[in-house]
């Protein structure tokens, strides 16, 4: 029988609120298996461009990276968030590996094509190295992953962190039986987005087509759980979505995706 | 026996200039043998805090980290100039890994000593954990060093970037033969600091003492050959100092340190 490992996902709402990523790295620096940790961004990036006098386009609510604003990226993706995360988590006791660019030639990216937008420096992942990962997480290291990848070329690239813990989850599935889990700003994929008690215990993928058509589940949702249905149909053994709770290890509430 | 090993250290004058920097890596990616970069800051760092507005305090021509400063410090030694030195490692075909703050728990550091001078968010190592080094280095990882560091409790420091090559060539050197390489804005050690034709082939202890004495070395070198000399007393095997041509497999011109 594979091992447990938990490939977590955090985003800008945890990363932002300091009292809730202690919270969060608490709970997460105390699970009884072995893990991954991915990190998105939160605000610092668009303060920092905004100090820098650095033009933000956007395109239907996607950034567009510039050379400029992949650089910020860089500074505060790996260079601030992570490394703080990483020290964060040591004082924890684990024994961290911050993650970035083209650090331990894990994961290979391409620029995303030019049409139908040209999102500059925007990056989707060919290939995640699963058993170059497994042998370092064998080592009892933590890996923690920030958005910046990068190509053979050297090239670096703001890629979706929400794809990024799924492309891990996936290819680490042959060596584990890998829990994905999400934690974001709601405490679950809720019936009714104005109602926080409507959390889903589980999602199908017949639901989710048809709270998709009544537009009930839209805008950032519907790409994290694609990614999220794709890692279920890929190996990944359970893909759950919740608040800073889903990584207590008593879990309460919380949205699990089912086939 | 031991396998060789090559402990390089580039500073801010190779960082800046894109050409050089090239051809830095050119070479060290070429050298036939295990090794570890560790890298300097360079004007970038400067730079972006004035443009943030964040004053720089200087005590005797060392900076005093201020909280703000460390935050520059991070982004630019860790997340722009670390990433960049990775990628760039990559695609000339190595699997490179940075190390910044506690990744992968090899460097200890602790706050610099408030006497005389409180330098803040300053620190000096405390121990390079040479087994768990040699361990990732036995696996085919080039591990990329920034000068920033951790302390168990997760803060984060700004560190000498000389001494850590020179503390990281120690710690390494019960597992391997090591040559601490030092690259520098001088093809070498100079008798005549206004003559660059004037490099000594090597450097003896005794006339360091009366090169200091009378006053041809002074500043910035005199903390750089003592971390040298500390290294070649402590088990490394070779001490070299030069210019961007310290790292071509055809060494001509430097300066090699001897007891």
């Amino acid at each position: 029988m594979k091992d447990k490992l938990i490939v977590g996902k955090i985003g800008g709402n945890v990363i932002d609120n300091p009292d809730l990523l202690n919270t969060v790295l608490d709970y997460f620096a105390n699970l009884p298996h072995q893990k991954v940790l991915v990190h998105g961004g939160g605000i610092l990036a668009t303060q920092l461009a905004e100090v820098l006098n650095i033009p933000q386009q956007m395109h239907e609510g996607r950034r567009i990276t510039s050379a400029k604003t992949l650089e910020v990226a860089q500074m505060v993706y790996a260079g601030k968030i992570n490394t703080d995360l990483v020290a964060k988590l040591h004082s924890r006791g684990l024994v961290v590996q911050g993650v970035n660019g083209a650090d331990g030639a894990y994961i290979q990216s391409e620029k995303r094509s030019v049409k139908p937008i040209d999102f500059g420096f925007v990056g989707d992942i060919v290939k995640v190295d699963g058993e170059r990962l497994a042998r370092t997480l064998s080592s009892g290291i933590v890996p923690v992953f920030s958005a910046i990848t990068a190509d053979l070329e050297g090239q670096l690239y703001n890629t979706n962190g929400d794809t990024q813990a799924s492309e891990i989850a996936m290819a680490l599935s042959d060596f584990y039986e890998v829990e994905l889990r999400y934690c974001f700003d709601k405490p679950g994929v809720l019936r009714d987005v104005l109602d926080p008690s409507s959390v889903l215990k589980t999602l199908s993928i017949t639901e989710y087509t048809e709270l998709k058509d009544k537009g009930a589940i839209y805008q950032g949702m519907i790409p994290k759980l694609d990614t999220g249905f794709r890692a279920l149909n890929n190996g990944v053994q359970t893909v759950i979505l919740g608040g800073t709770e889903v990584f207590n290890p008593i879990q309460t509430i919380h949205t699990e995706l089912v086939l």
